[in-house]
């Protein structure tokens, strides 16, 4: 018989690496309360049509698609926006903004699997909707920024652009859509060259070429110098010119926050999705070399979606990169591990005529709050102490037919390897000591 | 434009619904580490194989089957016990036993959607490997009364039954695998007519009719006497004389754990899983005609899965159901909210220069651990304030230029309606009180 497997790209998380991956979702929902952002959760398989409408050709041709047995057009969610866009065109459509909305959850994407890339992704997202002001592209960054520190993150940075600045000098050269697209993701990939060679294929000018080889060689974590230099360079771009002072708002917010964060301006920096339309954020750490957080502006998505115009902005934050980066950063073991701190108790029968009183005794402590197992393998009272020293427990509550008819058990200590005669009553107490 | 809407059977959870959501998920994982259940996380997406290895007819007509873009036949687990087993058979193969793990997640099943049933199904999932004692079939009954209290759930009973009185009767009958499956089918649907046409069509005895007759009448509260009834009924037929005395068993330590916990035992009761052996369980509330929660044990599919041979007992709660049980009990109002207990605070620039310091003021209370909204809209005050009314929130603090020269920002009590001049660094402290 051939050993079952996952399917290539799918992943378990066996205990140790699902408690990890709970504790950063936990803190995520903690980061999302604290900012005033509401959970919502939205189905992982969506229309096709919805999932297709503003996603880019590579998105698409990636997509889990199939037909349910309705005969519907079907896939699993790529991302979360497009699903948020759905709600906040439709069921929240006329609910007062700002919206600041939280989810997390597997997002997926036929890939190929590398280190810290699977085809099930697991992701945190939060979008705050209805405000176009520097404060709320601030807002995100500096949110992402509480996240990394709430995980427990030591080194990471921001990576900082604005899409306006590289389509200011498109549109003004009035190169097409589907170039603009094509050249964005050839440089979102770092392929400067294979984009160059585009545009000039495309026809445009001179000027926009030197303009463009310029801007893209301009980044560093001198926020005002590298964004008065590309100012300089964009000038005779009007929407390029907006974008960059834009983008110095925002950034101007961020340090007047005080938060002491790691920043490069990076003004070649481009995102593979193609509905942004201002700053985009990405988050890196020293021994990865692919983002942990990934976001931007929108302003246009929610009436594409059939919503009123509603500016946006946005970031996912992937987990499954995050718990990698803790992991190298040797970080994850100092991380609160819940079930590890806390006392653990083996309820054991001397006979197997007393398994009901024993059951009785173990959800008492149940009931106190206690972590307790009961011995269901029905082994003998060494076999079960082995087992329970080797698993590292607390204390064994030892229950024998002498002891009980005095209404007494005994609390064996597993650690001073001592064992007392307890009242029933307080055995919970005695076991939490 | 069309609008965008949801796949028949998938659903929204808006934030109050995501919050209950959340919290029922939040209680299933403490029960979990009470009982010393680990949790692990398995893909969504599994291979077609796995799935429908021991999978009954009637599921796999309606999995959301597909073939990702490699080619592979995949489909949406319709629930999490073949995802376990494999790993038991698998990476788990050498670990030593019991194992207690828990689940929480989506499953997928092509089901007409009606209410309280989606065609996505929260569920959480607990399984208890290799003990095939008593007592293991009486933990998964407690955990799941505790599990079913820890929600806030009033009123709920278990219905019991044991698969093995009605598979002991069919076997000594030389009924076929596939015939019993139908039987147990039309059972479990309650549709005992056409169980008993089926079987008459089948040529099993007389005598055999009419112990099954008046076997499916047999239920009640009172455990000793219908077990009594039913041991007599089947006295000859061996294995399901075994099947009751397990069934006694397990139902007398559930009595002597003194939990107090209503109980019907059920002898005509089927499940449609078809790889039951033993002991069944499901949880009914007084206003829902479907079950809350439905397990049972399972002795030999992990060996069917290519694992060693691995007596188990599982159980899935339906978080959907439960949600809306506790929502028909009128008691979801009274779990605990966290976020609404709590203050919150929105940070207020007086006019857009004070933006910066609006932020830093907002990134400290954050840092303070107070739920805070900055003003991102760019409202003047007195919309500001009323939108702040509105939402409940419980502070406003404001940022003016004159007070903050002095190092002062103004707190403002939005329940009070009171206002008064605080040092920057005790904002959190007054906010909290």
């Amino acid at each position: 018989m051939a050993e079952f497997k996952t399917v290539r790209g799918m992943r378990d998380f066996l205990p140790a690496e699902a408690k990890l991956l709970r504790n950063v979702e936990s803190k995520a929902r903690s980061v999302a309360k604290l900012y005033g952002y509401k959970e919502i959760v939205t189905p992982i398989v969506e229309s096709y049509d919805l999932l297709s409408a503003k996603a880019g050709e590579e998105v698409k041709s990636r997509m889990f698609l199939f037909k349910d047995l309705g005969g519907r057009d079907v896939a699993l969610r790529p991302e979360f926006t497009a699903s948020v866009a759905r709600l906040v065109a439709t069921t929240l459509r006329n609910e007062p903004r700002p919206f600041r909305l939280f989810s997390v959850g597997t997002i997926y994407r036929y890939d190929e699997p590398q280190r810290g890339r699977y085809r099930e992704i697991w992701q945190t997202n939060y979008e705050l909707m209805g405000s176009s002001r520097p404060e709320a592209d601030a807002e995100i960054l500096l949110l992402t920024n509480s996240f990394m520190q709430a995980v427990g993150l030591k080194k990471f940075a921001f990576k900082v652009g604005h899409i306006g600045v590289l389509k200011g000098v498109f549109a003004q050269e009035q190169l097409v859509e589907n170039v603009q697209s094509a050249v964005m993701q050839l440089m979102d990939k770092k392929q400067y060259e294979d984009a160059f060679k585009l545009l000039e294929s495309a026809g445009v000018s001179e000027k926009c070429m030197s303009t463009l080889r310029e801007l893209v060689k301009l980044k560093g974590s001198d926020v005002k110098g590298i964004i008065d230099r590309i100012a300089d360079l964009v000038k005779d771009y009007e929407k390029s010119v907006e974008s960059a002072k834009n983008l110095s708002e925002i950034l101007n917010l961020v340090v007047k926050s005080k938060c002491n964060i790691d920043l490069t301006v990076d003004a070649g920096f481009a995102r593979g999705l193609e509905y942004y339309t201002g700053a985009i954020i990405e988050v890196y750490v020293p021994d990865l070399d692919v983002a942990l957080a990934g976001g931007g502006r929108y302003d246009r998505l929610i009436e594409l979606f059939g919503g009123d115009p509603t500016p946006a902005m946005g970031i996912a934050h992937g987990v499954d990169r995050i718990m990698l980066a803790l992991q190298e950063q040797k970080r994850a073991q100092n991380l609160p591990q819940g079930l590890n701190e806390e006392k653990k108790v083996l309820v054991i029968p001397i006979n197997q005529d007393l398994s009901g009183e024993a059951l009785h005794i173990s959800q008492m402590l149940v009931n106190a709050g206690v972590p307790t197992e009961l011995e269901i393998m029905g082994r003998k009272m060494t076999k079960a102490l082995e087992d329970a020293n080797r698993r590292n427990m607390s204390y064994a509550v030892i229950i024998g037919e002498r002891e009980l008819k005095d209404g007494n058990v005994i609390v064996r200590d597993l650690v001073q390897r001592v064992q007392t005669k307890v009242k029933v009553e307080d055995v919970a107490e005695a076991v939490r000591n």
